[in-house]
């Protein structure tokens, strides 16, 4: 691991600053230009791997921006992961400032230059933007592009907008594609509303003759027609009041109505089912986004659940694929020693809530990116049922 | 409310460009400058204020950001949001081609003026931050200050790294005020561990005598002095397979061992109670980070629950103060006008588990802030306590 340190001696800066410098002429050629940087560096928070291998210089101009000023890496040192740290030293020290973004500046893409394309292939690589190349800031011969990127920690949960309705036999995938630059790693979250409608999993109450069970559990209140979907979806029946059913359905899940759903249905007097294999239905989605985009997305398919004891509802996985389910820490260790021997944390769950907080239930926003939080894996949402025999809270 | 139209004519937009800077010589008194805009205005994605009362042009740099070229709103209209409605336009236009970044150059502060400090003040108070002043970019009386806007819609959720190992008696208001710029509007969530320890809410087993009851319930598996704190804390057990409990703790809520934890506690041999009061304990939070800092946010305490019927913990919300808990849909209609009449959102469980998702369990980040969601409330996590008689679910 590249061991990177603060340098707080203004004459210890710029001698690394210029053994490194003097190291590259392909990028520092200019002796006027190389002389001020190495002047500069004495002033700056500069970061470096020692003995003389590499270095950062940083020049804050804002409470919440701050550039990377000047930044080497011997010749013989390339290639080995010295540049990455240092940024990753450069962000860290932003964050602890409250600076959210850290910008860079250099030679531009309409110049052609092996080396300066390296330079913003790196930049670009440790997740800096390009924002615009500045004619005459520099020299006319010397385009400078100014690249930036949010150091900020944590993820951002996105909603796509401006899907239309949709409807048995639609190209999800197409449609977020459409809508959406994906990027690897990230999650995809879907409305299981959204994959129950393309896969048809919509029943017309006109086409439902209600059973004299599903009649008796409707009473008044309720459409005898809809309970009979509801039983009709139901493996068993967890909890009765009529109308309201709480059921586990085949697919396992303990939920009300057994997961049948009148609001949102495409049509009046339709209801909308789960999924046949929500599992199935992520990992389908996560394969047609690959081939149509190229990118390794996680999917997780949310229903909308209630639960014992706390009042409303929240997202929950009911699908998943190419994502971690249930993160479990079993025997690993807090800062005092203490064995985590009960941890399993149901981040599939947790991914779900969030993306409920940009969905909304009245708009149609049945889609959300989750990116920044690093939950590759490969487990199922059926993981999350838990078996009778050892369910302690049921 | 102001209606945006984008002008697809290129003489028409130079033409609206020409009439609103003709109306603004206190910006566009170069007559060459001028000139310049009003020609490029009419090969550049416009939008504006019909009929001649505002216009913004984008200029599109790179896949992944845009400029806002030049914009202007006539002097008479000024302070009515026709800026601000324009620059939400172009936001909207940039996310659906995929652009991330929106930035804007205008005059940098170093040079004063009263016309383009509200300039400045305009862009920031929609959200764009300055990364630097570019001297020489333009001409030497007039540097260029480049701000940027990432237009992606959304929230972000952040963890707050480097806090120390909390205490009795912490000032974790200052503690957090120090390690990041929170804004009106943020969310912060707050680990339970966290507030219980700065409240003292620690018990050492070595000052505990297990009752026999305690002795009974613990068996040979279990410490019968943790029992004893957990039947101390209970007020019924709702469930229970020695050595596990599941208790209704006296705030209410319905857990594993009524709360009480040993992991991540300050010391081996001890272990963390919840809060007396977690709502007050997030109203309290909330007021200090008002006096300390100024700015307006909600706080969220939480806690990792297991759940009935499904595998792993989730966190929820046991405290709650300045945010919305539950976001009730009761007769509010879908699209197909379907009344959506029992749809309760438990958003406070949901922002929760996405605060948790960054919180991690054995690192010392027990605090994350949550950005972009308009959750703003008053309610109590108290809230989510579901009475018994109407629990379905139960």
């Amino acid at each position: 691991m590249t061991h990177i340190v603060e340098i707080r001696d203004p004459a210890e800066r710029s001698r690394i600053a210029e053994v490194v410098l003097r190291d590259l002429p392909e990028w520092f050629g200019l002796e006027a230009e190389t002389a001020a940087y190495i002047k500069a560096a004495a002033e700056l928070p500069t970061f470096a791997v020692k003995p003389q291998d590499a270095f950062l210089c940083l020049k804050q101009h804002t409470p919440w921006a701050a550039e990377i000023y000047v930044m080497g890496v011997r010749r013989e040192q390339h290639r080995r992961g010295l540049g990455r740290s240092l940024v990753a030293a450069a962000e860290a020290w932003c964050r602890d400032r409250g600076i959210r973004y850290l910008h860079v500046k250099t030679l531009g893409p309409s110049r052609p230059s092996r080396g300066y394309d390296a330079t913003r292939a790196f930049y670009e690589a440790v997740g800096f933007v390009a924002l615009e190349e500045l004619h005459g800031l520099w020299d006319e011969d010397n385009p400078a592009v100014i690249l930036v990127k949010d150091v900020r920690l944590g993820f951002s949960v996105m909603p796509i907008e401006g899907l239309p309705e949709l409807r048995a036999g639609d190209d999800l995938a197409a449609l977020i594609a459409e809508r959406t630059g994906l990027q690897d790693g990230d999650v995809l979250v879907v409305a299981q509303k959204a994959v129950s409608k393309i896969e048809g999993r919509v029943v017309a109450l006109a086409d439902v003759e209600p059973s004299g069970r599903a009649r008796e559990l409707a009473g008044e209140e309720a459409d005898p027609r809809r309970i009979q979907v509801i039983l009709d979806e139901a493996v068993e029946l967890v909890r009765v009041r009529p109308p309201l059913l709480i059921a586990r359905t085949r697919q396992g899940y303990v939920c009300g109505s057994a997961g049948v759903d009148a609001s949102n249905a495409p049509e009046p007097e339709t209801v909308v089912l789960l999924p046949v294999d929500p599992d199935a239905s992520a990992a389908r989605l996560r394969e047609e986004l690959r081939e149509r985009t190229g990118v390794d997305v996680g999917v997780i398919v949310t229903d909308s659940f209630g639960r014992p004891w706390r009042a409303a509802t929240t997202d929950v996985a009911i699908g998943a694929a190419g994502v971690e389910v249930v993160r479990d820490l079993a025997g690993e260790r807090d800062p005092t020693g203490y064995e985590l021997h009960s941890t399993r944390i149901a981040v599939a769950d947790e991914i779900a809530g969030a993306a409920q907080l940009v969905f909304g239930k009245l708009d149609r926003v049945p889609v959300a990116v989750i990116r920044g939080l690093d939950v590759r894996g490969d487990a199922r949402a059926a993981d999350l049922v838990i078996p009778p025999e050892t369910d302690l809270f049921r």
